[in-house]
């Protein structure tokens, strides 16, 4: 059988979801393309270790040509779709044309900033490696800056750091910057003491963490606590401009004077996702995520699966599936048996999502964790932590670097990844 | 003693030379300020391993504050001196001005495109981490633009790579996209074949590594062309612009159609290096280096240095020496020495640069190298040039981590920080 006459897949994304369903359906006997606009996979929970200087980019990205290397049935193509077309079975990326006889969309979350798009330029968010290390150069920036500023509510305002959103995300930038300034910056500077640095987590829910049981985030407070984190749960963000948040309770307004504010909170969806909701008139959610019927299918295309964050989808009980990684990667593997499956003339089940569990990391030695019923807390939950993620680590080699690394963090509470470097080019000298 | 009625002694540019300097003075008892347009200590001589994906930029830079944790006479400032005043005995930096007792100027060397600014655009230079991980994200578009593209001569174009300047980095950056192309990328694509990669190393004079012994530089041709690059000695670059170079040779001009051409050839001055000549009118070279006397010092104000790249020094015998890495370190330590004896009322000889030996690598096993009359080729080079960058490695964590990476790359010619990375924010998804 020669490659033409296979069965084409296309599938656009390289995320947990795309990845692993091309990882499945390249061992069968298929024709695939995997569209990204990026060359390399992102392990996107460890971005925030970039972000803090813990990690380079290149620990936790992966050039998706690697991973497929040899493999001559799956063709990998850079680059940015600029239509797809269900009823043709087309996928436009520049100027060529991809014709499937499945199609895979797993392009994943965006920043959403509810309508404030203004506030982006002041309050990054955290999805992509240049965004992590912006805010990696803000963060240190903001460091140096203080050390040569002579006013003193402009000193404070640089040292302090307001992160907005307190899902595990928000969780563990909160945490690694206060491990940053408490510890591997104590001794760095001659004028600031970098330990006494303001460091505030915002959430609009109650508490922290809302989606995990109520004793885990009370947990989590304590363990941020002791890394002296202010913990403001049931405040609002209502502005966002250069050097100043304002939140807002129950009561009144608050002004926060802060150099550093990173946006952990809103999660939209991509622009592809969304024009091809629009260009269908697709059922969304809230946040504009397709809705999915039971095998992932969009609704009337049944060769057209949506798949991880940019899925709606909600099991027979129960609430819709949140956006986790854990998710997309059970879909991803899902969506590509159903293919092979139905190849040989065979039904599916619906897919449901075996829930492994949850995990959110705070500092160097505590978090949080959850199975079913069974809780987890303190240093034992944080080696379930360590484990399953350098488990998850796609390279080997990647895997012992970022070991070692880790384990020098840990015993010297160093750094090394701690670089200011810019997007624009910096002045030539 | 209290900090104030010490010696102060300002340090402009944390390099080689600067570095040295710093690490010295530090433990003698004078207060320092060490100014810096960067957070970190950059590892030069291994940037064009960057820019091939080899290593990750933190491997190669190491945070200033860092280095110089807990020594309180030491202040480690992030920020550009505007002004310098050699009579006021002043370093201005934004609005804060620091008086000195002794003055070191270590602000090494820029890139230079001998008047031709509009070619920096389309041939980037290799001196800042900016640059480097620009060069990668070049080199590995064009094999990515390659892989889509249908047209023969654009992808020919693409699939050309022309390095300007056959000194060590030129010689080091041909073998190492060699390497990326005939090894790592070898099995990565299906539409091209990324060995077939046309690689052209030019150079005006009539043989690479010219300030090398000439059999080294005819070994340096022989391990290049083993590796599949063609060395174009004898040949000037007559225009560069978007994917086309024109070379002059003693016969005709010669158009190279390239879309990727990095420029390793012109070496230039800092802005503030030019800025400090002008307005004293110094002596200086062809290239802008600042003629300095016997002791480093600017003649007629014995109180302030030029080290590194930055200086032009010339030995009683001899040519002036070179900018290279050994000698900004060596005239570092000796000006701190200077100094130090100076200040006890004791006097210094001239400096004298001790040659330890030059170094150039080709590829995985291949280096050549000579230390005064002795030379050295093959993979013995390669283990010198392997020890010697392994033990100037400013920190132990990166040592050791650097050292894997390199044994990973070795045995598996895999390069794991090959990520195309953006300069400006990709569009938002």
């Amino acid at each position: 059988m020669k490659n033409g006459d296979k069965k084409h897949i296309v599938i656009i994304g390289g995320g947990f979801g795309g990845l692993n369903a091309a990882l499945i359906l390249s061992h069968a006997r298929y024709r695939i393309t995997l569209i990204d606009r990026r060359n390399f996979h992102l392990f996107q929970p460890l971005l925030y270790q970039v972000a803090s200087g813990g990690l380079s980019p290149a620990d936790i990205a992966f050039p998706l040509r690697a991973i497929f290397k040899r493999q001559r049935n799956i063709q990998v193509v850079l680059g940015e779709v600029n239509e797809i077309d269900l009823g043709q079975r087309q996928v436009k990326v520049n100027e060529t044309t991809y014709t499937y006889d499945y199609l895979i969309v797993a392009t994943g979350a965006g920043t959403s900033y509810f309508g404030h798009d203004a506030w982006a330029e002041f309050a990054p968010g955290l999805k992509t490696i240049e965004e992590a290390t912006a805010i990696r150069g803000r963060i240190l920036s903001a460091f140096e800056k203080a050390e040569v500023e002579n006013d003193p509510e402009k000193k404070a305002a640089l040292l302090t750091f307001a992160i907005i959103g307190g899902g595990p995300t928000g969780v563990e930038m909160a945490g690694a910057i206060a491990e940053l300034s408490r510890h591997t910056l104590k001794y760095d500077f001659l004028n600031i003491n970098p330990s006494l640095a303001r460091i505030l987590l915002i959430e609009g829910n109650d508490r922290i963490l809302p989606s995990y049981p109520p004793e885990l985030s009370q947990q989590a407070v304590h363990y941020l606590k002791h890394l002296g984190v202010e913990v403001l749960s049931g405040h609002y963000v209502n502005d966002v401009r250069a050097n100043q948040l304002t939140l807002r309770n129950n009561k009144s307004d608050i002004k926060v004077p802060a150099a550093t504010i990173i946006w952990a909170a809103g999660v939209g969806v991509t622009s592809l996702g969304h024009a091809l909701q629009q260009k269908y008139k697709l059922d969304s959610d809230r946040s504009g995520r397709i809705v999915v019927n039971n095998y992932c299918q969009i609704p009337g295309y049944d060769n057209a699966f949506v798949i991880g964050d940019l899925a709606h989808f909600k099991p027979d009980k129960g609430d819709p599936l949140p956006g986790i990684a854990a998710i997309a990667m059970q879909q991803g593997r899902y969506v590509a048996k159903y293919i092979i499956r139905s190849e040989k003339g065979l039904a599916t089940d619906f897919f449901t999502y075996l829930d492994k569990g949850n995990l959110a990391v705070i500092g160097r030695k505590s978090a949080v964790a959850y199975r079913g019923k069974v809780k987890f807390t303190g240093i034992f939950a944080w080696l379930i932590w360590l484990f399953v993620h350098l488990l998850y680590l796609v390279g080997f080699e990647n895997r012992i670097l970022v070991a070692i690394q880790w384990a020098f963090n840990y015993f010297t509470f160093n750094r090394s990844a701690r670089l200011i470097t810019y997007t624009g080019s910096p002045s030539r000298s």
